[in-house]
């Protein structure tokens, strides 16, 4: 019998994080004060950030070690599967070889558990009593409650006001380990307060959510902020994954042609194929896809620019591939594709073109993601059914080529919170949308010259 | 750093299934006719099953030979991992040491999909186009979906509508798979309809939605039905989780002194510990224990007796503990475990004394759930915490008695799709239901006199 599953022991979980700004040929440019437009330091992140945090955001050390506190978290799930997609390569006719990093199997059932273990415990160390984040569909919620009731501290979580409703066993989810959940916007904070006075209706969108984690986090001297995804330190917290697929496809004397992640903010992605980046500076012919939205196509169609993180505009600016920060992506179900700008060095890896992108529609994203179900018995997340949909094009471009190419990509999460879009695909009451020319040359007008 | 998942490779999935009607000190009585009262044979169930099903049913050899078609599939999920709950045992505070067997992983999460697999299997080589079933809480019908959508076969499941109303995800995931999915009662069968006209706004039971499916299987050639718990062949199909189990405590060097199960029909107990049963026959000292809910208290309360298995009385008449086939169980979140009687094999087992049996009130159940999830991660299923609550209370008393024993236990299933029920317990509003005497009484006594 044919092994499906590439595992590793719990010794085999990396020991060091890879920092990929060691290594890159043009490492993104530094962050800008939003106000004085100057590069900000250390000191104007220390009200939201714990120092060892800030120190690896700015770090050019190639390898940066896991403490063992984190490490031993870690192994509750850790190492993850790779998987051989046989059924998959089957039902496509393709001579390609398909594996699938599946990070699906963490207790919140997405890749951010990575980050968010990490987080915490460096609040932790540092006195931190309480954190305070904003979520969308859920995820990073549900990563960051987990992680902060593993290491004794509290977790305060403004969601999306639309999420709050539709996803009720998100929240419950977020609350069973212990998480405050507060509909965004809240009463709890002036930014909530304000929209809910201007519109008592207001469902909420991230950006004020953003806006209401960061204030409750300067507003309280004991309470720090965390982010999900963007920031260099998130990414490198994800290497991990890459770091096991290497292992993973060496024990059965692989090697990567293409690795594909879905991308919103970056990190999923950043995590699977930056430690791959020194084999492809190397020489090695290795090819990087990102794939997006068509509702939301960031790297496809954006602007390479500094810009703000955030709607409201009180984020440091960054550079970074930006749809503008005034963008209100469509409600498309990937929840955590909604997001204007990408990690700063994921867009330098792009602009460098270190990395492809590519864009597909909801419907037929959803098409990928009911063909995995169907053939490899996991459900996708909304999310990473875009890396499925990534790899089952190449796989096909391999059978019209009628080559023998290892494609490897990400699937970052299951979709067991999210069969309410499944449910709208079989009943063909999907929205197919994507971004209109105008609306985008009018966000895109409205980024700050810096 | 220790280790806390013991993992086996594919080549280690069990190639037999062990049949532990060969080493029984009493076989269970066989079923008798409905009608005649007389044991039935293979022929009057063969409108039902495929007769490879049968065979096994009443087969007394002690190994059966796995396909390798049926090992092909497991082998997307299998093996499991079994657990060292090393953060569990550190807030019990007990020196006993605590493992848990996981059937969470596979695709539809929980242990269901072991014996789907199989059915379907026999039931594609012997020419059946189209399988029915019944699903209460929906762990079945998605396990059925699933192994249906991978053999090619057509899939009715009648969810008990109170179920099919409140758990839209489970229906959907059904629907994914390929499944089609009926509200019970419904417009489909004579029961259905019959029950409808009684009552337009009947929300259905278990077993009205078993008699809606055995008369679309009996009614159509092409069609068989099939049942996720309760029957020989189905236990015979789990004990591939008892085996992995042996072979993973001894890569250990571990023994286990008590085995725990959650128990409704008795399947995923049965898996357990049905691989054991040589080794506690043979001498070795090892207590195997059922929990079941006290509003369902069928191994601690009920009668050890000939009963029908569902309401209406069209099945055989099965010896085993019952409660009465007219009993409807309050109406408690682990749906998987409100069944009026019990697998005849168990029931056998726990008669000769081979078996312990206890009972828990949901909130204690929930209480044990809640610090599972907050200590190992994972949510469990309700029907599961009921295990855990079991292998907690073992662990405490060897806290209090100073003794260093092994638990294992069966944590048969994840619980993502049954959050309410953790909102409910989390908001105190779980009902903490027992079964009264006097409500036992009535049931017992319409038990029929054979």
């Amino acid at each position: 019998m044919r092994e499906r599953k590439i595992l590793l022991s719990e010794k085999d979980i990396p020991r060091r994080w890879y920092n990929a700004m060691a290594d890159l040929p043009n490492p993104p440019a530094p962050p800008l004060h939003p106000g004085t437009k100057q590069p900000i330091g250390p000191d104007d992140l220390a009200p939201l950030f714990p120092m060892p945090l800030i120190e690896q955001e700015v770090s050019a050390q190639r390898w940066i070690d896991i403490p063992e506190e984190v490490l031993d978290v870690l192994s509750l799930w850790r190492p993850t599967p790779l998987y051989r997609a046989y059924n998959l390569e089957k039902a496509l006719g393709t001579p390609a070889k398909i594996f699938y990093k599946y990070e699906g199997t963490s207790p919140s059932g997405s890749h951010k558990t990575n980050t968010s273990v990490a987080q915490v415990y460096y609040n932790k160390i540092t006195g931190t009593k309480r954190i305070a984040t904003e979520t969308g569909a859920g995820q990073w919620g549900s990563a960051l409650s987990f992680a902060c009731n593993h290491f004794g501290l509290d977790c305060t979580i403004y969601m999306v006001k639309v999420s709050y409703d539709q996803k009720p066993y998100r929240r419950i989810m977020m609350e069973t380990w212990g998480g405050k959940v507060f509909a965004s916007p809240s009463r709890e904070t002036n930014a909530g307060r304000q929209a809910l006075t201007q519109d008592p209706n207001n469902s909420g969108s991230l950006g004020l959510a953003i806006s209401e984690a960061v204030e409750d986090a300067a507003t309280h001297g004991d309470t720090k902020y965390s982010l999900g995804s963007v920031l260099n330190h998130v990414l490198l917290h994800q290497t991990i994954i890459g770091q096991e697929t290497k292992k993973q496809l060496e024990m059965v004397g692989e090697k990567a042609d293409v690795l594909i992640g879905s991308c919103g903010g970056g990190s999923n992605l950043g995590g699977l194929i930056l430690p791959f980046l020194p084999d492809k500076l190397g020489g090695q012919k290795i090819r990087m896809v990102a794939v997006e939205p068509a509702a939301c196509p960031t790297l496809t169609r954006g602007t390479f620019a500094y810009d703000f993180g955030d709607t409201a505009g009180l984020t440091p600016l960054v550079q970074m591939y930006t749809l503008g920060s005034s963008f209100m992506p469509a409600g498309i179900h990937a929840g955590g594709l909604r997001y204007h700008g990408d990690s700063p060095l994921i867009s330098r890896m792009a602009k460098d073109k270190l990395l492809e992108a590519v864009a597909y529609r909801q419907v037929e994203v959803f098409d990928a993601a009911a063909l995995f179900a169907r053939t490899e018995g996991i459900i996708p997340a909304p999310e990473s059914a875009h890396a499925v949909k990534g790899a089952i094009d190449e796989a096909k471009r391999c059978a019209a080529e009628k080559k023998k190419e290892t494609i490897v990509f990400n699937l970052s999460g299951h979709g067991h919170f999210d069969l309410a879009a499944y449910e709208a695909y079989l009943g063909k009451k999907l929205v197919d949308y994507a971004l209109p020319e105008d609306v985008l040359a009018k966000s895109i007008s409205a980024i700050p010259k810096v």
